[in-house]
């Protein structure tokens, strides 16, 4: 099976030219270049079918002798002002493969191409909505909570889209003949471009726990209050960063303390209140679970040792999803081995949580930079993950047999 | 000489009850203050002159035998919503000790007071203001410049008030009759509470040096971003406050990390900036610049070991100012010993500075609160502190001579 690299990257430029960072889902460009996509390759694939499920999620399918089906894809919603190749390289590539498998012909089990609805959640901040929604894992009395910035709700949001939020989870069904997902994207960081290799495959999402830290002292004159008397929240806030980056170190995580803020925030004054917030991130379940333990202890201690209070809100957890290992296996076989964990989240990993069997590519990413307009990969990596992800699509089409549902 | 604290204690809640936390300079509430200020006094004290010299300080006199002039004030503009002690307390007690003085009769030398305009530079954010042109201090040019939040130029505001500005500097004339001048006021700091003393002398004012410090590293995805390949300002930043506090307990100084702050500041994100001011006292010159080099080289291992750069922004520096050492002896006689030195600067640190011998008392403050409306102290101390000015005040009037003028 033989896949035009060019043809994609050519593609995924063109599709920038037209709607660059503008994608955001549920507004009229998504909608407007999505209908464009799904026309323009249905026309090129007279057997194939299309349909957009209960959820919003847009499938294109190419039958093959059985219903099994195995599905590629990613998705084209973007973040404002987001680059040219998270999620639309994987649905582009998605497309090639599909035109090269109708070309090739003789593929025993159905293929896919799968455009999940808003995996950035940008517009009403719910991350991975229709690949939650198709996967059972949606909260529908939270989601009809969401509006955007401007208080639009979402379901006012998806029904002007079609989409109605109460018969979302009825998207499920379309998940029932697949046997496998993979997903080819770009890493989004900067471990690849620090190894030296082009892609590689990827064994899983790290887990997260995210909290929210106030520490309240005591507000003092910065020039008439001795240093013995101070109770002085930035110094315990400063104490808990650098404990955190300690323990991650010590744990094999990430912990990553991205705001930190001073009220009242004077140069003058000893603040009474600090903040800060903590993403601490591991592969290993248990192992997160230690990293906050250890965390929070030293933040407590921190407090303690200023004289101040803490208070620590949760903001976010999700447990480590790791792939099908056989899955793994094959796409490291074609992208690369060892396999990296993402830390990022992905539609993959909803699909993995549901229990269909499912892995990635990663490309290399210049910079590790993504989620900006300076996103960029060089074409020869790209070429080698779109031709990896063919392969696997090709062996898991045609072999023996791709890993038994779970 | 006797006088009667309990007068001040209820004219500076009678003051507060008309105009408490308004009287900011060049406002109409301050100057109507003021003048009724003045009026009363004058109505009382039928020997006494008053007048307003070039930069707006208020002057009420009362001859003695020779011109040689003994001063005791403060001043009766606040912030905004500051409390019924700040500045007031000074100018109130002196009034009282006029009256004793007046009622007492005899004095050789002769007794001032003065209400220094624009002690707290509120509006115009100049401390100092009357003070420091009466004092030769005041930077004309700078001066000229300076705005309200409401783009009104200081000169203006002035004008509104009968002082111009280019004139302010000849209010010098007004001290050269003068050989002391002592300053009562509220600690505004938690020492003598701590310390369990009502009052006490003050031998001079810190120094201070204040800069703004900006770490830029590299904006990175908080899940994506191994710890090892990080380049993180905020752990920077942490730790520049860190080594502020160790360098000012090594040194007898003072060091606070006011404000702090990381740019883009969102969790999931490791920050591209991080920001930080560092507000460093000592009474020693040599000692503030020692403090200042220790914490600025902190800074910069801080910035190199996380792989960051460090821009950092001078902000403001003072040297430090020791009170007449006589004089700070005869104010620890009357209101007590060992003398603390004071972190906020006062209109005393400018006449001192200008060669004028000067020292103060302070007053225990409940908490260390000031600049607030619950800003307090004990009627006891406030007693305590208005007796010790009365009795310094006689001494200097009556004794044998105040210190020369240097």
């Amino acid at each position: 099976m033989h896949v035009d690299a060019g043809r994609v990257i050519a593609e995924l430029r063109a599709l920038d030219a037209r709607s660059g960072g503008r994608r955001v889902a549920w507004t009229a460009t998504w909608a407007r270049e999505r209908e464009r996509f799904t026309a323009g390759l249905l026309a090129e694939l007279p057997g194939a079918r299309a349909e957009t499920d209960e959820a919003g999620n847009g499938w294109i399918a190419l039958p093959g002798e059985v219903s099994e089906t195995i599905v590629v894809g990613s998705h084209l919603d973007c973040v404002p002002d987001g680059g040219w190749l998270d999620g639309c390289l994987g649905v582009l590539a998605g497309a090639e493969i599909l035109r090269a498998a109708a070309t090739a012909g003789g593929a025993r089990r159905t293929l896919a191409l799968v455009d999940w609805a808003d995996e950035e959640g940008a517009r009403f901040g719910h991350s991975l909505l229709g690949s939650s929604a198709a996967c059972g894992l949606l909260d529908l009395g939270a989601a009809r909570a969401l509006t955007d910035a401007e208080g639009v709700p979402l379901p006012r949001a998806l029904a002007e889209h079609g989409v109605e939020l109460e018969a979302m989870p009825q998207a499920a069904r379309r998940l029932e003949p697949v046997s496998a997902y993979v997903e080819l994207h770009i890493e989004q960081g900067p471990v690849l471009e620090q190894e030296g290799r082009p892609a590689c495959a990827v064994d899983g999402c790290l887990g997260v726990r995210r909290h929210r830290l106030a520490f309240a002292g005591e507000v003092a004159h910065a020039g008439a209050t001795p240093m013995a008397l101070r109770r002085d929240p930035v110094l315990a806030a400063a104490r808990t960063a650098l404990a955190a980056r300690e323990a991650a170190q010590a744990t094999g995580g990430l912990a990553t303390a991205g705001a930190i803020g001073a009220v009242p925030g004077i140069p003058t004054a000893v603040a009474r209140e600090a903040r800060l917030t903590l993403d601490l991130r591991h592969r290993d379940g248990g192992r997160l679970e230690a990293l906050e333990r250890r965390v929070l202890a030293a933040a407590r201690a921190a407090a303690e040792d200023n004289g101040c209070t803490l208070a620590a809100e949760p903001l976010w957890a999700i447990a480590p999803v790791a792939f099908d290992s056989g899955l793994v296996a094959l796409a490291a076989e074609h992208a690369g081995a060892p396999p990296l964990t993402s830390g990022p989240l992905h539609d993959a990993a909803s699909l993995q949580r549901a229990g269909v069997p499912a892995a990635m590519i990663f490309v290399r990413t210049r910079g590790g930079v993504s989620h900006s307009r300076a996103e960029d990969a060089a074409e020869d990596d790209l070429r080698r993950g779109i031709e990896a992800l063919a392969a696997v699509t090709a062996a898991l089409t045609r072999g023996p047999g791709p890993p038994a549902r779970s």
